[in-house]
Formats: structure tokens, sequence, C-alpha cells
């Protein structure tokens, strides 16, 4: 199927666009964001809160508030446009002690909840700095930590051990397992046209998000149609080996069968040099085994969908213009 | 002589006020600057950058930058709407290993300077996103440092060190001796009908300013009127048993005499308990000696200048509105 050529609209027509809600983490979750910003204004994104490394860890260790990181992410993916601002939001301290490696955006995210009083207060008035097209929401207020169940028996407790440990993971769960999430996630999916997982994280940005109490329900009941974006490759410690479909059985193990209408998989081949990077850290092309996946009753789409960089990404673009293209086919 | 009263003026009464240049560093510049904007948008506030210590000191020595500090306080002063911003901009951290105690203003001006690549830049776009009436400069761009020479001979390094040694100060110097002043900064002196040294602490907030290569002499040389505001407290460690004269003597020491056309001394007692707390910091209320003050050629004003609040400040409106009225009087 090939993608619509076509120009990013302009704010009428945006803000009659599909009514979406992203659902994830990280670097993938903000690259579908950046892409569909420039088609749609009915945008939700939905992050996950159980990140405790870097500089979100230590903010999250030493102030006790929510993992500002992938909120972050996900508001400068989502700013109208490219201004200072969104750099000194996403600056990077170098040197300092206490202060390397922060990013000055978590820590404007953190004052601003100090002097609000509260993290969504704090996003909102990002959000009106940086001009952020669509919403941004924690998928909980609670102070919620990641814990797996490996394949050996043992449980281990927080995101960043749980990757760093080489055997595999069986499940994830969320310690308090009773987490609530906001009011505006729930209504958001139950008014959606489209539901969007992913590409992330397997059991760290997408699966932590429908472990939260209500979530996988209101997506399964919702009249939104359900799309998975498969990863391009697989993750060192978390998905090694995994096939698209053994994505997607992993969240169906966590939430229930025939949870997604359509997965979305990148049919287009890696560069060499890429590829051999990749496979300095142990990450391969993540295989998509049709019969596998034929037999799961999901509608796969493949597509073109590389950004041609220096790294094995979705293109943000390519891959909005999938989404909406599966919206509109509907 | 009683100081007019008057609500604050329009944006264009503004545009036309007179052209102040107030030179001095930490949070008595920021009070007549507070006061200042309100009645004149010509404003040029010139802030020391030898601080060293609390969170301007901390990111001088890891970072190698400007003590941020003194401008951010002066940026907040002219700040022309109490926002958001302003308080995040203000905003201390209360926790955090190495980040207790640092403003998020200082960070962001970091943050900025480097993005930008110089601290003029990173100035000019705070004051954009402030909203600030006038401009805030520097008195130097290059790495400075304040020295003392005590009556003992003995010479002290550094600003807090010198604040925190017990034997009284003979002069204070700059290392390098050389450093330049901006452009900006002598032009402004050049143009003003009005320059403001104080208030502000003696030897290592209002002395260091003219100190830089060719700023004392391009302010004995402008036809503007001259200035000082007396300090209401001695400083313990600084300016001990200090009185009016002693403090303008002190400037004249460094820079020769006559420099200074009107002195600005607060006429009003201040409150019991508030002596008795600045007496446990061991300071005092400085004392104008008329006939010392006559005897150097200078005009004193006196008038209520006390703000009627929890510190024996400045109030900057009363500040202000008698510092406008020197200058109309001329």
């Amino acid at each position: 199927m090939g993608i619509d050529k076509g120009l990013a609209l302009d704010d009428t027509v945006r803000a009659r666009g599909p009514r979406v809600v992203a659902i994830g983490g990280g670097t993938g979750l903000s690259v579908l964001l950046r892409g569909l910003k420039n088609y749609t204004s009915n945008l939700t994104a939905v992050v996950t809160v159980t990140d405790d490394g870097g500089s979100s860890g230590r903010l999250r260790g030493e102030l006790g508030v929510l993992p500002p990181g992938d909120i972050r992410n996900c508001l400068v993916a989502l700013a109208e446009t490219e201004t200072l601002m969104d750099r000194v939001f996403d600056h990077r301290f170098k040197a300092g002690r206490g202060l390397k490696d922060h990013n000055l955006g978590n820590l404007l995210l953190v004052a601003l909840a100090e002097i609000t009083g509260d993290i969504i207060s704090a996003i909102k008035e990002v959000s009106r700095v940086l001009a952020v097209r669509g919403r941004v929401l924690p998928s909980t207020l609670q102070e919620v930590v990641l814990a797996a169940e490996m394949c050996d028996g043992s449980i281990i407790t927080g995101e960043t051990s749980i990757r760093s440990v080489r055997e595999s993971i069986k499940r994830v769960f969320l310690i308090p397992e009773d987490c609530q999430p906001l009011a505006e996630t729930l209504e958001a999916i139950s008014r959606a046209d489209v539901v969007v997982l992913g590409p992330g994280s397997l059991y760290t940005s997408i699966v932590p998000n429908l472990l939260v109490e209500g979530v996988a329900e209101v997506i399964r009941k919702t009249a939104a149609t359900k799309i998975y974006v498969a990863n391009i490759m697989t993750e060192q410690g978390e998905t090694d080996n995994y096939t698209v479909g053994d994505h997607l059985a992993a969240i169906y193990e966590h939430v229930g069968e025939g949870f997604i209408d359509y997965v979305i998989v990148n049919d287009e081949a890696i560069p060499c040099e890429l590829l051999h990077r990749y496979h300095q850290e142990e990450a391969f092309p993540v295989v998509a085994d049709y019969e596998q996946l034929a037999a799961m009753s999901v509608k796969v789409i493949r597509e073109n969908l590389l950004s041609h960089s220096n790294v094995a990404w979705h293109d943000p673009d390519k891959l909005a213009r999938t989404v909406l293209k599966v919206v509109r086919s509907k």
C-alpha cells in the first residue's frame, strides 16, 4: 500500500483531524507525535512514568517527583514551531557537580510542579510556552515502580534493572498494582478515532501504560481503531529474538487476546552500516512473521517507514501518514 | 523635601522617561530597578560579576561561566508583569544532590549562554520572555576575581572570603586589573540623564563596577547627574561602623574625589524589632554625618525611604521617585 503524498495541513484542517490517542514512552512515542502533529491537533499522548534512569531517575530519587523525561520529550515533539525555547527545554548540561546530564526541561517541569502544586499544571504551562499541539498526560500521577517476573522465576524491580538483566522477561507488573489513570486518559480513549500503541520499548514503555487500572479495559471497549506500530529493531535485554508476533503476543499476555486491529510493520531494508552498528549493541531487525500474525487475526500494514538518518527509527511523517491512512480506510 | 505622589505611568510616557544607568549588584540594585521601571523604560542596569558564593559561585566554579545570580535578580526586577515565568525564573530548588539551592533562572541563563554562544544573547532572550523593561549588562564579560587589601596589609582573594574576614578593608581591586567593559555600558553612561550608584554592598557590589577599565572615567565625564544611594544598614565584615560619608570616601579612594553630585539618605526611623534582629547579625543603621557630607561638597537628599516590610530595605517606589525628583530638579 502506497503512502499518500501530501504537505502538512493548516490549523483549521488539523482542528478537524482524527482524534488520536498515542500510548507509549521514550523516543518512539515522540517520533510518532512529531509526525502526527502536522495532520491533527486532536492528539493525546499518554506517557509512561516508570523511568528510573538518567536525569529523570535522579530527580525521581532525590526529589520524589514523577520522572519528567518522557513527558519532556513528548512536549518538545508536539511543540508547534521550532524555537529557541524548544532548544532550551531540551538542553542537557555537560558539566557541573550534580547538574551534569540533567535536561533543563526536566528541571523546568519539576520547578513548575513545585510552584503550581502539581505536574498537570506544570505540563499545561510548558504546553503554552512551547505552543504544544495536543496534550500530554502521564499514565498515572502515583509514584509507581515497574517490576518484572523473569523466565527463571526471579523478580526484578525497577526499569533500569529490568533492562540490564540478561534473563528473558516473562511479564511485567506495576507496584502498586492498583494505580489510577487520569480521567482525561480514559475519556480520550473512549472518544478516540484511533488508539496507537508504539513504537517503543515493549515491556518498559508500552505495556506499563496498559497495566494502569482501567486503561486496557477502556481500550478494549472503545470504538476506535487500535493500531500497534511494531519496532524496527529488537532491544537487548528486553526483546532479544522477538518477532513482530512475539511483541503482539506479549501485549496479549498482559491484557488478553484480540486487543489490536492493525499492526504497522516497516518493510524497508536497513542499510548495511547501520545494521553493523546495531549489531554491536546486540540489536537486530524485528522479523515480521506474517503467518503468525495472520493466525492472530490482525491486519498487517507493510510500508517503507525508515527514516533516512543514522538511526534505525521510523520516519515521523511516513509513520503518521500510514496511521492516518488506516483510520481513513475504516 | 516631600516625594511627589503619583501613579505608575503608561508605556508612552515611560518611553520618554529619563535615561537612567543604575550600577551595582545584589538585592540593592534590584530594589532600585523594581521602582524605576514604573517611571522610565530608558533603563540600563550595570551588574557586577565578581560573585563567587551560592548558586552563582558553584556554576562559576564548575562550568566556568559568568556568575548569573545578580543578572537574574535584575532581570526579574525589570520584568514588565508578574507572571508565572518570573516565579519559575526565581525558583530555588530545595533538594536534590547538586541541585539544591540552584535557582532555575541561573540554570536557564547558563543553558541559554551555551546554546546561543554568549551571555549577552542569553540575557536578551530572557529579557524577551520576561518582557523586561530596559536592559541588563554585566560589567565585564571577562572572568574576574575580586581581591582586597586589608588594613593589616594582607591580601584576600574572592568575594566570599573578603566578606568573611573580620579585618577592615583598605581597598579592593580586580584580577585581572585591566578587564574591559561592554561598549554599550560606556555609551549608556555618556548619554545618561542620571547615573545611580547603590544601594548595595560597598566593596563587593558598587566599587567593583567602577574598577572595570574606563567606567569611572566615563562616569566622571558624562553630563549626567551622579547619585549615590546610601545603604540603610552597615554590613558585617564589610562596612562595620561606616557613616554615609565613610561610604562615599571609600568610593572616592578608588576613583578620585568629587565623583558624586547627590547622596540620597534614608531619614526614617527603623522599627525596634527590626533593629534588634539586624543587631544579631552585627548590622546597624548607617549614620548620616551631615557635616562630613557637607565638607565633601555633595548635596544631601533626606527622605523617608523605608519599605514597611520585615527587612530594612529601601521601598522601591519611594526610592525611584526620589531619584526622579533629583533629575527633574536639575
